[in-house]
């Protein structure tokens, strides 16, 4: 029954956290990247390395990488918005810097005050900047509001292709797709993924979609259907509520593994161990809402993982983990 | 860009109701009924004949009928578990019965203390006399627990194939695969609809899919991929919370909508005039839970249905229909 794996990239300690207005202590952070990793996800965006004044949740990203570096097989990844960033982050040794370049216009010059072009310029300066310091790390590029944005409306599949060319020509390793605004639905993955593969191969990256309208996962299947095989997901649907109006809330990781380890698709996770870490995560920040149906529901009965194990028990609440 | 069309058939008025403990007024149903009917909807499953001590929920479906047959273009629906059933919907008038058969032969005799055998004679009577009284009527059978079963655990697909081939020799005239306790994931959904259709072919019929785990829409999704082209659903969720343990959540007729529309996919349903239903749907249970993200969230920037029909505005709440 095991199919060809999915790696999940699990976003919620920077996505997540920088969406929420409390700062998470540090020891906290370390505690719950620990979890998560215990509990089988091997790439994690532990952080952002944007100015403190910005961004204070986010300002202890060094010491949090270097928690990270010391666990097993686990690819650290931190998101930079530009070469100070980079460089902080490089130093702090991640072993992979994502960087948001939105595809609408609009959202660009709203967001970071700068043109596609000029931010392609900047992935430039980043790409030689670790090309000098630290060729082993990766770089990707995230096509933010790649689906559709908020401010312009509909974003032309062609400027998303032409801007896919255009960060990999800068010498990105990988550029994903980010419905940022929850706009995607299952035709359009499943054509775009399609017309960005085929414009620059296998260089194509991972799918960070949104469950604003409840299309998370059909919006995944459908990138799933089409040969995307990393998958960005939040434990707890944690930055933005899921359920409040104009939220943005990110694919639930529980639910996410959920999905395709019942269609027999591994993903090296164990759930028991997923409510663990939830466990983290609210010790961490005691009160925040956190999401997710398969963590409420528990497994199904008879429910085994696609490697064929079977859990202890079917129910997830029960194991000991706290949910909302 | 509009593709194929579906045939959404909204489930609320009958297994929403049925799980609510309290009883809407029949004036209300009426009302709703009729909204749901503005809206675009052209098939609800409308009430059960069912005894009224068992489930006095139910107890005005000729009533609730009779109002249903003078929408225009509507499929009047009804469940019904046995001939006695039967017999009242046909008096009342109905256009279509439907039976739930549990593909599970443990939720058989649980459900009904009767073996799936036993279930198929039962339809062959049911038959018999719709071919006696009224032979235009409709028949579906509906293959409940076909992607599992909380009693039993897994529900082996040659026997869910098995009972399709035996309603179908009974004289159904479709038979429907149910997601009654919320287990199915898109790979089983695909499978086991191509596997019904190879044997049953074009007498498969809709797709009645939980929302349980979160996966409702992605199973939609799945079945919409190999030909399904009727799917159930309730506005709101309404029956049983999709958010509480053990809940059996119907997928939300809104969420349903948006995603097929926003695939190209005509629905023939207008999400504005939904949230009016879902106000009279309201008005009759008040303080109800009602559920969907999309009612929540709205409609994205730059929406038009898959017939090209721009919404005169993208808010949904604030088009003065009421949501939890």
């Amino acid at each position: 029954m095991t199919s060809c794996g999915v790696l999940i990239s699990e976003v919620g300690p920077r996505d997540g956290l920088q969406s929420v207005a409390r700062t998470m202590p540090t020891a906290a952070k370390r505690a719950w990247i620990s979890a998560l990793h215990a509990a089988g996800l091997r790439e994690i965006e532990v952080g952002s390395f944007v100015p403190a004044r910005l961004l204070p949740q986010m300002a202890d990203g060094a010491e949090v990488v270097r928690h990270a570096l010391g666990l097993p097989g686990l690819t650290v990844m931190a998101l930079v918005p530009n070469q100070r960033g980079a460089e902080a982050a490089l130093a702090a040794g991640v072993h992979k810097l994502t960087i948001p370049v939105s595809a609408s216009a609009a959202h660009s010059l709203a967001n970071v005050r700068k043109t596609r072009e000029q931010m392609v310029d900047e992935l430039r300066g980043i790409v030689a900047l670790r090309n000098e310091r630290a060729p082993q790390v990766r770089i990707e590029a995230g096509l933010s509001t790649a689906f559709g944005c908020t401010i312009q409306g509909a974003v032309a599949e062609d400027e998303v292709v032409w801007l896919a060319e255009q960060v990999v020509a800068a010498g990105v390793d990988e550029a994903g797709l980010s419905d940022t605004t929850g706009m995607a639905n299952p035709a359009q993955v499943r054509r775009l993924f399609q017309r960005v593969r085929a414009a620059i191969g296998d260089k194509t990256g991972a799918a960070h979609l949104h469950n604003t309208r409840g299309l998370g996962l059909a919006n995944c299947l459908a990138a799933y259907d089409v040969g995307v095989r990393t998958f960005d997901a939040s434990q707890g649907g944690l930055g933005g509520c899921p359920y409040a109006p104009g939220a943005s809330g990110n694919v639930v990781t529980e639910d996410l593994v959920f999905m395709f380890e019942a269609m027999g698709i591994a993903t090296g996770v164990d759930l028991h161990k997923m409510m663990l870490a939830r466990q983290a995560l609210q010790a961490g920040l005691p009160g925040e809402p956190v999401y997710g149906m398969t963590p409420q529901a528990g497994l199904t009965r008879g429910f085994a993982y696609a490697d064929g194990r079977r859990p202890a028990t079917e129910a997830l609440l029960d194991a000991g983990a706290g949910a909302a």
